[in-house]
């Protein structure tokens, strides 16, 4: 487990191999084991692929091309117990999400949905006024050529009982 | 992996036995290796043990006890690239510890730290104005009785390509 953790990276190039709907499904069941603010679980989730996923990267173009599927994790105000806190719920279950896809041997990564475009992705994928995307999590096998994973522990970071 | 993800639950009692340093840094070695936003890794951890473990619950009431040691984990303003990505940063950060810890047989909760406390914090622990708290995680081995994890899957939750 530490492991999987030390060595998950950013992957932003796959190959174009398809992802199983029964991964896509265990890379969920990880998001939502996540923990959350009151355990109110305030996320929503939109599983994105062909036209619809083409169409999200055309407004959101800071994303990278090619992967196969990509997880939309959004906030859900309506069922936040404290205002603002779907964001701590959400950084969560996207976190897990990425663990899961480098466990099954995919890789991902965790890409903004910028202010702005934001509207925009609600207006395309019908989302209710609660719903917010916090983030887009595009998952595919990775492509040949990927670096290792270089630990970035960094001793300077740490403090006991004080700065 | 799939599995120290979905039986992880927050533990809020513990047995008092010490946990050893190596595990402490191992943990935090997890919590780095988190992804961050820009790759700015704006964190910060603050190990609490002992009397400023002691000093640190009586400011922030909504901590359990009983934990040996724990991790505030804190966003540092001078080094993140966008406004407010400290969070984001720090989220995925809190994860990793609360994923590495259960990996290891013992248990953490992710705790708030309460605004109008923060400040407090910030002063017992002398940080500096850019350094935030954001999260305390009281780490410990748990007490017996631990009830099992409960799969928080909702597939109602989850949406393809739409609402």
């Amino acid at each position: 487990m530490l492991d999987i953790i030390n060595t998950r990276r950013s992957v932003r190039s796959w190959n174009g191999k398809q992802i199983g709907g029964g991964d896509v499904t265990e890379i969920l069941e990880a998001a939502m084991n996540a923990p959350s603010a009151g355990n109110e679980q305030a996320w929503q989730f939109v599983v994105l692929s062909g036209k619809t996923l083409a169409d999200y990267l055309a407004i959101n173009g800071n994303c990278p091309k090619g992967a196969t599927v990509g997880i939309l994790v959004c906030g859900d105000k309506k069922v936040q117990k404290y205002e603002g806190f779907y964001l701590y719920d959400c950084c969560a279950a996207i976190e897990n999400i990425l663990l899961a896809v480098h466990a099954k041997g995919m890789g991902a990564v965790w890409t903004a949905v910028f202010p702005g475009n934001d509207a925009k992705v609600q207006e395309l994928l019908n989302l209710p006024e609660y719903v917010v995307p916090v983030a887009f999590v595009p998952i595919g096998y990775a492509a040949d050529g990927q670096p290792e994973a270089v630990s970035r522990y960094d001793a300077a970071k740490v403090h006991t009982n004080g700065w």
